[in-house]
């Protein structure tokens, strides 16, 4: 148990510098959470439900993130808006010395220029995660599932 | 220090697990969180500090709690949903070897069909555990005090 | 990584017991989290990262938040209201035997008479807490930093 805590206490800190990298930035730490081979998506609990494998965001590789995040701060064209990640309930479902499953629940709250914050997206994260040789956690999988049917259409940043 | 450290733990891990049962399913496993006599409510704030004793939901053993899941999985008509807890500000408030007193704040957001996300009900958790003899910590008392003075004709599940 | 553990134990059971304090009150124990000279400013952070100062609550001592509560419980003309933190994605960013700097997530749901929840305000802490000599941390500074370019007008607890 004390062992399990200790890496509870780590994926704590992880998963908030995480959060911190999205709301706060810099955006270009944010691939830096994952494995050179990864797997991210952004996908509704519907499909995933119905077993249907279209994602609303999907990237394969450390370099697929980076070019996400080109497009985020280079190319896209959005309004300014800020982001607020809460994540909770997080439960370490495996556990062993090279690697961690993990599921947690997000919540991601936008703030429009002269609006009251509003809750853009609800869901889950199902993680995965390996020790790497330089003695970090990494993320080897997150699937990030959406609690909705209705696809935002201002899923600009990552979750 | 250290033992109250491991019970904390131990409760976050409880608590993450009902509220997944709650909004992953399955339901059936709701029940299982609670000692055989047990006192389960959802009650207004205004009606506690009014010292008024009514519930929009009470149930007084497992079986109520059963007859509850029978109720919402197969008795009530309601348009599908999803739900999402966030289980936050955890603190123990009494700590010994087979007892617990604990209070956490919830909030629950409600996802329907073509909507964007927003909030149910938000509140506070008033809990009393008991550890049983098969080692596992049971809620023998959960108090969900809703802040509200209106009653949400949409409280179908738990919470 | 123990004793930092025990050091993040003991701020999450602080940061909801000052939650604690604004929800379910009473308010008059919310300045005793704060040392004789403090810090404590709800900021947007609009102003934060344009390095502008201005705030929109500021208290530079215990005498000054104590002032804050008579306000609030006293003087001010407001509709009852009940509200709702949600402490997230805390993090300990310096911490030794006397000192600790740490940041959170905070969200402010609001339930007013006949409505349902709505968020507030959400944000983040920035925190610097001392051990003093009667063994209590207490917050020297607190930044509340909200995500909005609107001032709410009804900021009337403090956060």
């Amino acid at each position: 148990m004390v062992a399990e805590s200790i890496a509870y206490r780590q994926l704590e800190d992880l998963y908030a510098r995480y959060a911190e990298a999205l709301d706060d930035g810099p955006l270009e730490q944010w691939p830096e959470f994952f494995t050179e081979n990864c797997l991210y998506l952004i996908i509704p609990r519907e499909n995933v439900e119905r077993g249907m494998p279209l994602a609303i965001m999907r990237c394969e590789s450390k370099g697929m993130l980076y070019d996400r995040v080109t497009a985020v701060l280079e190319t896209m064209m959005y309004e300014p808006r800020y982001l607020r990640h809460h994540v909770t309930n997080l439960r370490i479902t495996k556990c062993d010395d090279t690697e961690i499953e993990a599921v947690a629940n997000f919540s991601v709250i936008e703030v429009l220029p002269e609006s009251l914050p509003r809750i853009l997206m609800v869901g889950r994260y199902l993680d995965r995660l390996l020790l790497e040789s330089d003695g970090v956690w990494r993320f080897s999988e997150r699937h990030c599932i959406y609690d909705s049917t209705l696809v935002p259409n201002s899923i600009i940043y990552p979750v």
